[in-house]
């Protein structure tokens, strides 16, 4: 079964080295591993609930969307998309909103720690709160479960957000679902290797303490912040530490075992901090160059982004909007035509509303095996590409009867286009309670 | 200047002749008036906080349609939709979660009465509050500003709420207006004339009483039902009083001023509670059989009805898609094409993107004054209809450009049809842009 991974990216201001290495570099390198699906999103709508001003949303937008391009994230391995982009996200959201307890969000950290730091100054528990930070945890659990994404790789201070989500899956489900998993409850994963980095003063590169080295400064920049990093007053020729060296550090998180081991040898033999900054500036540079000539390049044709985004949403979309309409299914937001009561039976005219619609298994003369959706009507709603197996296309098929749209996503490649409205969406659910029906 | 009403209607249960006389055919008989301009709406969003049974929702939402349109409900007097079938509510609920106080949600009565509730049966303040009761009154200023409403009817309970709406516009304006009024503020209207009828019992006809008269109940089920309204025990001959009487009351709710008149000397004379209740039956039944019939026959086609909200969703929409692109703008949410800052202009082969367009008033040979949008590029973005006089046109030009997109749906009659998406949302805000530069 391919996993999914979602990860938000907040769009506040320029990225640093430590980001980079933290974050970037590896989502960059992790995104070609099987059995994994990767869904990075612009978390625009988050931003909106510190950032105020509006030229730095969109700017920041624009460079973090640069950074992450620019250092390989490939859109046609991963879905990278704008949070606003979706306007299926705000709608989940309120669907969420309603089966929440207002007491589970009372006890979020970052709603707390804000409530804290007030009472603590005498003033208003709420004061300066605003129902945006109040709500945050709501907002990113339908940005997680809109697109069922089973991992969210997060920090320690955001596992209790995943947790919330998976609260707010089990009470929708428990409401909604009869006896089906309608929202999946993700997981929060913690990566306990992620590599900080030491900024210019040695404490944690953080732009709270004014210590980074922003990632695609200019080349002459680089060298000017990299010999700024504090080191101790051991002159060329004494040995030197690297036990605690944030020179070392950083010539580490950028070079091979083998730099790394040299470099070692160095400092023992005594080299200069001088030629040492030198050395760890060349191995940045060597590193960040053409990532810097590309994002200076993306920065210049903010359209080529847009594009990108423009096509991340629609594949996000894809999945977003036939599954919103199974929730909206579920929760009672149907079409009138929709009856479900035999008192309200569509009128005659449209009889064949509520015919279940058929999936059909079958096997072509080369030898292959396909299945095909097709409403009541005889409107063919889902085409599949060729199985090698009878049984694979088998499995296909129960996935869909079992889990209806949800299903969709990871059949993505074994299907041929097809519209995702409300059509297709409406006909899996039928399929899924007929299914369920004839079991039951 | 046209006067924007929006009233709200939450789709719980079926209506009864108090909701007939107090809200419905007064609605009904003031759709007509002219320079008012009046939206109502199924609050399905809103029903998911308290009903959270689907098929409920979904029959609720048929017969409080049916029954508005039964009742005489014009679409195409009054836009007429359904709340969920506008995902452009939802989305600007964030954008107002994120600028309004948690402080300002705590005070509101339905959530404070729910606290107090517990409180006084000593259980935690929240138990049993969702997320969604507490943000109700977001929602409900998104239901509001999408359409820059002017005026909400609303019950004196509802005050408080129209109040936050505007409480919300004020922060928004500030925040993002740069001196314009990006929201407008809405004003609550209370009907100090609000029929209401008292039930079988006297008391006011109320669901929470169980006294109701449903409004399409069968014939012979409405007579029974009046049969049952609880009178004193005089008999016949006996003077009886018209204060106090329900019967009396609900008479006068359906009668011309000449049959009251008629009944209260009827009263007066004697007239027997069996023939004064079969006077009032007849006399209900005369107003409500056509509308009976009306609605069976809606009920009978769903399909009819669901067309009706599609295209009300359709006209309603044409409002709120350029109206929230602008919002959109304003917060920084906007496609990185369109960059504000010099540094990040767009590449070369994007030339006109920051071009402002073009709005000119000119006279036909027809010897009538009209008006058109072009963007840079040339494309017809808004074309209007005849003019009487330059001064008429004059004014509507000079709304686009201090208004914006805000003033489309004033302008709306004399607009040819144009389409409504972001490429006319932000020309319109580039022009109200351009024309505050040239005045300051």
């Amino acid at each position: 079964m391919t996993i999914r991974y979602l990860t938000g990216i907040t769009p506040s201001g320029t990225p640093h080295l430590g980001n980079y290495a933290g974050a970037i570099r590896p989502a960059v390198r992790a995104q070609s591993a099987t059995d994994v699906d990767n869904f990075y999103f612009l978390a625009d709508l988050h931003s909106l609930i510190k950032a105020q001003n509006p030229e730095q949303t969109h700017t920041s937008t624009l460079e973090i969307a640069a950074s992450w391009l620019a250092c390989g994230l490939d859109p046609a391995k991963v879905t990278f998309y704008r949070q606003s982009d979706i306007p299926e996200i705000p709608q989940l959201s309120w669907l969420l909103t309603c089966v929440t307890g207002k007491g589970l969000l009372n006890r979020a950290h970052a709603y707390k720690a804000a409530v804290d730091k007030n009472t603590a100054s005498g003033s208003e528990p709420d004061d300066g709160v605003t129902a945006g930070l109040f709500m945050y945890p709501v907002l990113m659990a339908a940005d997680i479960m809109l697109f069922q994404a089973h991992r969210v790789p997060v920090g320690r201070d955001q596992i209790q957000h995943v947790e919330m989500a998976r609260d707010m899956a089990a009470s929708f489900n428990h409401l909604y679902g009869n006896g089906q998993e309608l929202l999946v409850p993700p997981e929060a994963v913690i990566d306990e290797n992620v590599a900080t980095l030491p900024g210019l003063d040695g404490r944690k590169m953080s732009k709270s303490y004014h210590n980074t080295i922003p990632l695609f400064v200019p080349r002459e920049q680089l060298r000017k912040l990299i010999q700024g990093i504090t080191t101790d007053s051991r002159a060329p020729g004494q040995a030197k530490d690297t036990e605690g060296s944030a020179l070392f550090q950083l010539y580490q998180a950028f070079a091979s075992d083998a730099e790394t081991a040299a470099m070692r040898q160095a400092f023992a033999d005594g080299i200069g901090w001088g030629d040492a900054k030198q050395q760890l500036f060349e191995r940045v540079e060597q590193e960040i160059a053409p990532l810097r000539e590309r994002y200076n390049a993306l920065m210049a044709d903010p359209a080529a982004i847009e594009h990108i985004l423009q096509q991340g949403a629609e594949r996000a979309r894809a999945i977003a909007v036939p599954y919103l309409a199974e929730l909206r299914h579920a929760v009672g937001l149907r079409k009138l035509t929709h009856s479900h009561s035999a008192d309200h039976a569509p009128a005659p005219e449209h009889p064949a509303a509520e015919e279940p619609p058929q999936i059909k298994q079958y096997r072509e003369s080369d030898g292959q095996f396909y299945f095909k959706l097709t409403s009541a009507k005889g409107q063919l709603l889902l085409q599949s590409k060729a199985y090698a197996t009878g049984r694979e296309a088998g499995d296909a098929v129960k996935a869909l009867k079992t889990q209806g749209a949800a299903a969709l996503s990871a059949l993505a490649t074994q299907l041929e286009p097809h519209s995702d409205d409300d059509t297709l969406a409406q006909a899996l659910h039928q399929l899924v309670q007929s299914h369920a029906d004839k079991k039951g």
